[in-house]
C-alpha cells in the first residue's frame, strides 16, 4: 500500500478502505471464503460447536515474543481449544488510530495470518474502523471464532472433581512479566519472552490420546491464580497447590521477587490449566511435553473435597496458606 | 451494581469483572448458553451458515432513535440478514473507558438485549476490557454472529444482472443525518431519527414469500451510493438510478441541501438495497411495505448492461449524470 500512515479515509468504507483490505488483510489472510460480501458463507457439519470472542488492547502492541496480532489469534484459538473445539472460522475487527503506521499494521496482519495458518483456522470476515487521533491507543483488535467440538470431549469449568490433578501446560507468568518489562516503568532489565502461542495443536493431540479430561482453561488475564479460583467456584471444590512444583523461569521469579508480585496472578497467553483424574495425570504430562509450547508441563496440585471454593498453597517450608483472592486492578495491567 | 463508574478493576478479570458481567450483561442478555466458560457451546444443524463481525465506535454513543448498543446488534444482524441467514448466536466484546457511567452501560446493554430478543438471536459470549481514561472514546463494541442460511436462498453482491430492479427498503440517509445533527457542529436543528433497526424479521418474510432475489446489502457506512458502486463492481454491471424515486424525508433533504451533502452517501442503519428481477419488483415492494421498518420501500432504479461498474443517476430535469465515486473521508464521519 502506498500510504505510509492510516488516515480516516481508510475507515470510510470507500476506495481507500478497499485498498487497505486488499493490500494488507487479504494478502495475509488469503482464503477463498474471504469475499466482498457482508458475511462469510460456509458449510458446517451438524453437531456441537463452540463460539467465542475476545478483545485485545495490549500496550505496547509489540513485545518480546509477539505482537497484538499474534495475541489476538492465540487468545481466541485458545478459548476454543479449552472447550475441546477445533477452530474453524475466525473474524477480526480492527479499530485503528488515525496516523498509525501502515507497515506496522502489515506486521500485525502477517502475525495473524501466520498464527491462523499454524492451527488451520480461516480468517473469513473482518471489519475496519479508523478512530481519530487520540480516540484509541494505536490499535484494538477483536477476534471471534467458531469451532467444532471433538467427538467424545466434554469440558467445562464446572467439571473439576475431588481427586483430580491440577496440571499447567508450561511455566507461568511470562506474558504478564514480559509486558511489565516492555513498559520499562521499573528500570529493570531481564530477558523474558511472552509465552503467547496457539495451543490447539497440542490440545488436539492431548484429547485424541486421552479423553478423560475434566477442565481446560487458559490462564490469560488474571493468570493461573484467577483460573484456580474460577474453577474452585464453578465446581465447588477446594484446590491445593504445591508451590515448589510450579514451573517458573528464573527471570520471572527474579522480577516477581524484586517487585513483590505474585507470579500466580501474572498473565499467560500460551499456557492452560488442566484438571483430570489423578491416575491420568502422568500420561497427560507425557503427552503434552512432546507437544510444541508445552515442554514444561507439570502437575502442580490436586482438587480436594475440603475447603470448597478456596485455593490453598503448600509453601516451600511445608506450611499451608490461602492464596489471596484475586481482586482489584491487575499489576501489571496487561490489557 | 453499586459502583457508579467503571474502573480499571472491572476489566481485570477478577471479582469486579464478574460483578459487572452478572449485574449488567447477564441481566440483559440472559439465556442458558451464557456460561462462565471460555466459549459458548451449542448444537448446529448441518448446512450453509453465514458468519460476520462489525465494530462500532459511534460518537455520540446515544442518538435520536437508539444508542451504540442497539446499533451494534442491528449492524451484525443486518449483515447476516443480507446473506439470507437467520441470526442464531452472537458474541459481543466491549472496550470501555475508565470512568464511564455504569448506568449508561446498563442502558446500552438493555438496548442490545431488547434488539437481540426482537430477532431471536442469543448473545452467548462476551468479553470486557477497560481502557485507561483517554485511551478510548467512551465505549467501543464489537459484535459477531453466526446464522443459518434459509433453504433455497443464494445471495451475493456478485449476482446482480442486467434487467434487475434496484429497490431500497426505506427512506435513505437518516442515520448519517441524525448523527450529524447530534454533533451539533453546524448549528442546525431538525428532527431526524436514525433508521437504526434490525431487519431480519422483514427479510425473513420477504425470502419466504419471494425467493427470486439476487442481492441484498445494507447501506451502512458510505450509504446507498457506496453500495451501488460495490454491486456495480462485484457484478460488473451498470446501475441507473431515478433520483425522483429515492425516498427521502424532508428534514434529511433540507439538511443535505443546506450543507451540500449527497444523501446517497449518508449512512443508513436499517435500510437495505435489493436487486431482483424486474418482474418480481412490485411483489417485493408489496411484501416489504407490510413489514416493520420497511413501510417506505421503493424501486429506485435498474441494472443495465451498459456502463459496467458505473452508477448513473437520472436527475429531476431528465438529464443523466454519473454519481461521483465514493472516496476519501465521509462527511459526516459516523464512526
Amino acid at each position: 500500500m502506498n500510504d505510509k500512515f492510516i488516515s480516516l479515509a481508510h475507515g470510510s468504507g470507500s476506495a481507500q478502505t478497499n485498498q487497505l483490505i486488499n493490500d494488507i488483510f487479504k494478502k495475509h489472510f488469503d482464503n477463498p471464503l474471504l469475499t466482498a460480501d457482508d458475511a462469510a458463507v460456509f458449510n458446517l457439519s451438524g453437531g456441537r460447536h463452540a463460539f467465542t470472542t475476545d478483545g485485545f488492547i495490549v500496550s505496547p502492541y509489540e513485545f518480546n515474543g509477539g505482537n497484538i496480532g499474534k495475541l489476538s489469534v492465540c487468545g481466541t484459538v485458545n478459548d476454543l481449544a479449552c472447550m475441546g473445539a477445533k477452530p474453524l472460522y475466525m473474524t477480526c475487527s480492527f479499530v485503528i488510530e488515525e496516523g498509525f503506521e501502515t507497515s506496522k499494521l502489515d506486521e500485525i496482519a502477517k502475525a495473524m495470518g501466520d498464527t491462523a495458518k499454524e492451527v488451520g483456522v480461516n480468517i473469513v470476515a473482518g471489519d475496519t474502523k479508523v478512530a481519530g487521533k487520540g480516540q484509541v491507543d494505536n490499535v484494538f483488535i477483536t477476534t471471534s471464532a467458531i469451532g467444532e467440538i471433538k467427538e467424545g470431549v466434554n469440558l467445562s469449568g464446572a467439571y473439576a472433581k475431588a481427586g483430580d490433578a491440577v496440571i499447567v501446560s508450561g511455566d507461568i507468568g511470562r506474558h504478564g512479566c514480559c509486558i511489565l518489562l516492555e513498559r520499562n516503568e521499573f528500570g529493570m532489565d531481564a530477558e523474558v519472552k511472552s509465552d503467547c502461542a496457539p495451543l490447539w495443536n497440542a490440545i488436539d493431540t492431548l484429547l485424541t490420546e486421552e479423553k478423560d479430561v475434566h477442565v481446560i482453561r487458559d490462564a490469560t488475564r488474571g493468570g493461573v491464580g484467577t483460573v484456580l479460583y474460577e474453577i474452585a467456584n464453578q465446581s465447588n471444590v477446594g484446590i491445593s497447590v504445591n508451590r515448589q512444583a510450579i514451573p517458573l523461569q528464573d527471570p520471572v521469579k527474579g522480577v516477581c521477587g524484586m517487585l513483590g508480585l505474585e507470579p500466580m496472578y501474572l498473565a499467560c497467553e500460551g499456557t492452560v490449566v488442566i484438571f483430570a483424574p489423578k491416575e491420568k495425570a502422568e500420561n497427560i504430562v507425557n503427552i503434552l511435553r512432546k507437544c510444541k509450547y508445552c515442554e514444561n508441563t507439570a502437575i502442580i496440585g490436586e482438587v480436594t473435597k475440603e475447603n470448597p471454593t478456596m485455593v490453598i498453597t503448600q509453601t516451600e517450608i511445608g506450611t499451608q496458606t490461602i492464596l489471596p483472592r484475586p481482586g482489584g486492578e491487575l499489576l501489571p495491567r496487561i490489557c
